[in-house]
């Protein structure tokens, strides 16, 4: 049974020690040594932050694998005396929770739980029907893993998908745009619009007084992605006057929002608290130890580093 | 440009002559004449429906479609004045409409949107993630068309999805139960139960105290099916020993549901007044005049009646 090394700071530790320990037991491997101090001779697996206490892995003689904790591989890659494979982590929940979030919010406000949530009144409102999601236009801006993955799982429903990146970009089943035309576009038709956009100088306030006022009257917005992506005060306007009709915002600017930021109180934002694209010490739990089950098996190890490429 | 009769009670017409115009714009054919009364020798397509004004179309000389409004055909299969197609009503609608309401319910109920909803007080409650989809567990009961297109929007959106019927169905994707064993292994496990079965003797309060008692502290009920499926009191006393955590309701033994009665108050229950397979007279409208615009462009007719058959 193997030797694995928790190589990351103490918090860190707390966090994942049971994670990884259910998932030593899942995989068939419950007799492993999972520690936090061990002879670096006998280490055969080291689970790895940069910023944790091993940063010269020559006395790592039997050494077979290291699993950075970390998707970014810079802080260890060019570590001259790291001669094993390096694999980076690669969560899986990260995405599928992004997914759940955008889709759950999507649906929310398509078919308008909000108002059977607040009415329940015994007053029995019947005959108005949402739209089919088939009539429902939504719009990812961002179309990177996470708005991709967002995209194709609204486009599954039935939704009329459009996506929006700053290059061009080919997905199956969603109608792309790109550039500053490309935003016009698709701002114009979007009644629920999804930000998974990154936080760059060029996606700064993507959303501004200008561009809520290409969208249609009443359009909604979801902003999992970078607080920085709206220009809140130009927000808090558009909710206003109508030409939004609800926010649920996941990102800040400042985080956590402060207890006096409008946003709380306004009736047309929900507030989440960074929730849609945490990681999950769970599903990172599981893809640590099955390289390590993938190790023990002789199986190849999973989301390998190229040294050359530095990713 | 071909002329259409309307031929269904009036307050059908109220409702469908918005939507039947705007379908026929859509469909290239903006010049059609649709009415409610016209010379039988001109007509050229009946939008029928059994109880309107129309039995004997022997006078309806150039007669090419009779298009029912009604899915079933019972009332007008053996009329044998009737000599021409006579397509049935196919409403897309009504299946769609159900899967986004149960996919908009589950995804509710699974990231616990109703907390964000009701908690925007100011405190970011940060790290309180959901488990992913994958590592949820749902259950549909009744695999007829709307349970079999629930359950397989459902797995498509990574979910464990198991369903029961009372005789046995495969579903690509779904891991299927039948008969009362079955039962008692599907509750067993499911955390968010949907309830599609049909009224009949035999699922009459199919949820009641016993199969309450089968299911896991905390699971979420939703009944877009029957009423009749689900033992109003023994649901109350389920909420209130918190065997069932929620229940979201759409349909109910007495509709519409009297403002007198306790699910209306319960915190724990969410009343929908019957909205989630209602028939969206857009989407019949369309698929009548899809058929129309076949018939004058020389496709084949859809969702033709077999004479013999009688459906």
């Amino acid at each position: 049974m193997p030797n694995i090394l928790f190589a990351a700071r103490p918090e860190r530790w707390t966090q994942y020690e049971r994670p990884l320990r259910n998932a030593l037991v899942e995989a068939g491997l419950p007799g492993a040594n999972l520690t936090t101090r061990a002879d670096p001779a006998e280490v055969e697996y080291i689970i790895y932050a940069p910023n944790g206490p091993v940063s010269d892995f020559t006395p790592y003689t039997r050494l077979k694998a290291v699993l950075n904790l970390w998707a970014g591989v810079e802080d260890v890659v060019g570590n001259t005396t790291l001669t094993v494979p390096l694999a980076r982590m690669v969560d899986y929940g990260l995405t599928e929770g992004m997914v759940d979030w955008v889709v759950a919010h999507t649906m929310r406000h398509h078919i308008g739980i909000d108002a059977h949530i607040h009415g329940q009144d015994g007053v029995w409102r019947a005959g108005i029907v949402p739209p089919l999601a088939r009539d429902r236009r939504v719009a990812i801006l961002g179309l990177g893993a996470l708005g991709s993955a967002s995209a194709t799982a609204l486009a599954g429903l039935n939704f009329q998908v459009s996506g929006w990146s700053r290059s061009p970009k080919q997905i199956d089943g969603i109608r792309t745009f790109h550039g500053p035309d490309g935003l016009q576009k698709i701002l114009k038709s979007a009644e629920i619009v999804t930000l998974l956009l990154p936080d760059t100088p060029a996606t700064e306030a993507v959303l501004n007084a200008d561009t809520f006022a290409m969208m249609p009257k009443g359009a909604v917005i979801l902003n999992p992605g970078r607080g920085a992506l709206i220009d809140d005060t130009a927000l808090l306007n558009a909710l206003d006057t109508g030409r939004i009709s609800h926010a649920t915002l996941d990102t800040f600017r400042v985080e956590p929002l402060p207890e006096t930021h409008p946003f709380w109180a306004h009736p047309k934002v929900t507030v989440t608290p960074h929730i849609a694209s945490e990681t999950r010490v769970e599903s990172a739990a599981k893809v640590i130890i099955d390289n390590i089950r993938r190790g023990e098996t002789g199986a190849p190890f999973l989301h390998l580093v190229d040294r050359d490429l530095g990713y």
